[in-house]
């Protein structure tokens, strides 16, 4: 018999949208696949109940944005990474796409500043306007004993 | 009126576990509060009907497991950073802290091995056994033009 936890049927392992992402990017298939493909800086704003969540946030910071991607297919289980159908199907827990079981994407960029108590603008963020915000982490160094790791977006 | 994309009362913005946590770990006080700080081999069950969705993930690449840490408390805002109380209170955005409105937990790991061909056993995860996997992506390099940029555990 297992033993994990399930989630009841209630608000359980429901995500609640913390803020919207403002963008200039309005349709996915010309956004960016990554940020350092020329991502627009763009703006967050949270929502109002969740502003004292950003106490202590300081401008300069990265910070790792996580989003709810709404408009991946959530039955897709392999995709050709970049959509070019010369590269092989690959499961998309290999992948970053939007189409995934849980779209959730995650964006490494960097606060410029908060804006009228709530409004994060960023450095640069791939998603489209509209995208649901779910969470907001700041950035960990990797520590200094992991010389051998790779840097990462998150 | 807003445009924003609204989640709807069915199945969207619902979590589905792929997979479960399996470690040696069992109490969160107990659990390291980063990787690096010590934090025990575990492995990652993948539900079946998600094991398509590996294809292409290799051993030794370096991925994000990203987990739902059901423990968390969703009404907290704001911690005292690492439990200690001589940290000021701080927003949970600017912390890693579990509670959070939605208690996504990130997880930079490397990928060992796959056992039975569904079993992800990582070099490090510090999340308790029986915590609920929502996604697995591979790590992205930091672009050579951002030399500025701090690794990052994501």
């Amino acid at each position: 018999m297992r033993s994990d936890w399930r989630p009841p049927e209630s608000e359980a392992f429901r995500l609640r949208p913390i803020g919207w992402v403002r963008s200039v990017l309005h349709d996915p298939g010309a956004a960016p696949k990554q940020n350092y493909e020329g991502a627009p800086e763009a703006r967050v704003e949270i929502e109002p109940e969740f502003l004292p969540a950003l106490d202590g946030l300081e401008p300069g910071q990265d910070v790792v944005v996580i989003t709810w991607l709404h408009r991946g297919d959530r039955t897709v289980l392999g995709v050709h990474p970049r959509d070019d159908p010369a590269n092989p199907l690959t499961g998309v827990f290999a992948t970053r796409s939007a189409d995934r079981p849980n779209p959730l994407g995650l964006h490494r960029t960097r606060l410029l500043r908060i804006e009228n108590g709530g409004t994060l603008v960023v450095e640069q963020l791939e998603a489209i306007d509209g995208t649901p915000v779910v969470d907001l982490k700041p950035l960990l160094p990797t520590p200094a004993a992991r010389p051998d790791r790779p840097t990462s977006d998150g």
